[in-house]
């Protein structure tokens, strides 16, 4: 990360949420571009952005913000990539390396692969990171520390351009893997797709149990529901479409998780003490492991309680 | 809590893992009681609690420990309280109060209660804190501060003890909340029970998705499982048996979990985008409620990226 010599000499974000932000301020970081360039949808997300001050230029228009740029990076909800692909098309420079950031990747390709133009590289991305905070002032340069980016290129896709980009989130700090869009899209189903969902779902449930009301529930969090609230908090336009474009391998792992828990459900009802208490100690090692990859923080309730604040 | 008059003279923890080792650190810390007694079913649990410091005496069996004692509590897991009430019965002094922190309330009543014996004041309680550590050594004094703390006193209770008791638990930090039983299990199965059961399903069904690695599920849990993995590796016996003893309360809200669970999932099936939206947007609104509350940090991603740490 200390090596200063500028990828490219323009990068153009399609998208200045958190992570397109953060993208922003880590290409500062490092002075991973020469020019930063800003697109999004509305005047007052523009002025927002404006005002944090991570781009050197922003646009209203997609098409204006990616010319004569080295790099351009879709950062929007991914519901909105068959549209910006389209818009963007006839403005991309030759040997461009086109990528994006989004969630899911079969969906992704489809939407975007067939209006990439002949001579511009396109290699989707995702950056397994994130916090439950949306918008331009959400971003901050250390946000891919350490977390891994998926590289989903096609299969003939050009490999100059598939290390340019690897080198690229390895300076924002990544940890850098590649593998086909199906598979980063089952396994992203089961380590976030249906994890959010479940978090969704379980605040949705105790919203609306008339016996408790939302004040106990609130006040009683700490039990265990507060941890599903945060991923609960998460943006709603960009999980809309992550799940309207994840069918299948969300509805494959949710069907699983669903007869996990009809098993589980009959052990609770029929007293069966010991396969609880064989899931609920096999799921323990699980948790070394994330916390051995360096994946989460180890310290106790994630340094919530006063003791353990550093 | 700078009031240092001691509530009582001796205080007896029966079972002094993470709630039990805390209780007593926060007794200290205030000067709560004269003497804190502490009994471990195991000579090495024995030990190691010796070896932390935070008992005066340690004792290997439950009616020693609570020979005088002015506040007997019962701090093991749940599934043995019949046995433990049974033996330290003809020890408690008369007078004394007997109290405990278990997890679900009507089964504790149920235990407890008729073991009883006459001039004894015996008030449930279970103060809403914890972490996912175990053991004498994971106790912290602070682990009670800002934390509810629901006493379920029966309809006969002595109100001087329950006042006293309430005086404990502020003491400790707490907020205290007094509710019947009943209401108490149902609470707790949305705000803790059905979480925990949610978070251990999800991981056990991660580990069990033979197309997805387990370096794989680990590698790239940041996309939101890490956060269930926390609480997936809560205690195994304690969850075991919480989930043994209130049966009822989590049946119920784990059969309309499933139900809104399916109808989303037909939601993503028939890809209903608004319905998925509305209930994305309603969701956030209840952890402003929590962090409004101070039952959880809002710091993004609980303060787990470098950017926000303090």
């Amino acid at each position: 990360m200390s090596d200063a010599k500028p990828l490219f000499d323009k990068v153009a974000l399609i998208g200045i949420g958190l992570i397109g932000s953060s993208i922003a301020h880590g290409i500062r970081r490092t002075k991973l571009a020469g020019h930063i360039a800003g697109y999004a949808h509305t005047p007052e997300i523009l002025e927002r952005a404006r005002k944090v001050g991570f781009a050197d230029s922003l646009y209203a228009s997609p098409a204006e913000c990616v010319g004569n740029a080295d790099l351009v990076i879709l950062a929007a909800p991914v519901g909105a990539f068959a549209e910006i692909a389209k818009e963007i098309a006839p403005s991309l420079k030759q040997g461009a390396i086109l990528s994006d950031v989004g969630s899911v990747k079969t969906a992704v390709v489809r939407d975007i692969g067939p209006r990439v133009p002949k001579g511009v590289h396109f290699i989707p991305a995702h950056p397994i990171a994130g916090t439950e905070q949306s918008g331009p002032e959400a971003g901050f340069a250390e946000l891919f520390d350490g977390r891994w980016c998926i590289l989903t290129p096609p299969e003939n896709a050009d490999s100059a351009a598939l290390e340019k980009l690897r080198a690229f989130w390895t300076r924002l700090g990544s940890r850098v893997e590649v593998m086909d869009a199906a598979h980063h899209d089952l396994v992203l189903a089961i380590t976030s797709h249906v994890p959010h969902l479940i978090a969704y779902n379980i605040v949705g449930t105790a919203d609306d149990l008339a016996a408790v009301t939302q004040s106990e529930v609130i006040k009683f969090s700490a039990g265990g529901f507060r941890d599903f609230t945060r991923i609960a908090a998460s943006d709603p336009t960009m999980w809309r479409d992550v799940f309207l474009n994840n069918k299948d391998a969300v509805l494959e792992v949710l069907g699983r998780f669903s007869e996990d828990l009809s098993a589980l459900q009959r052990a609770i009802r029929w007293g069966d003490g010991d396969a609880l208490f064989n899931l609920f100690t096999r799921t323990r090692a699980i948790r070394r492991g994330i916390i051995d990859a360096g994946q989460d923080s180890a310290a106790p309730n994630f340094g919530r309680d006063p003791a353990h604040k550093s």
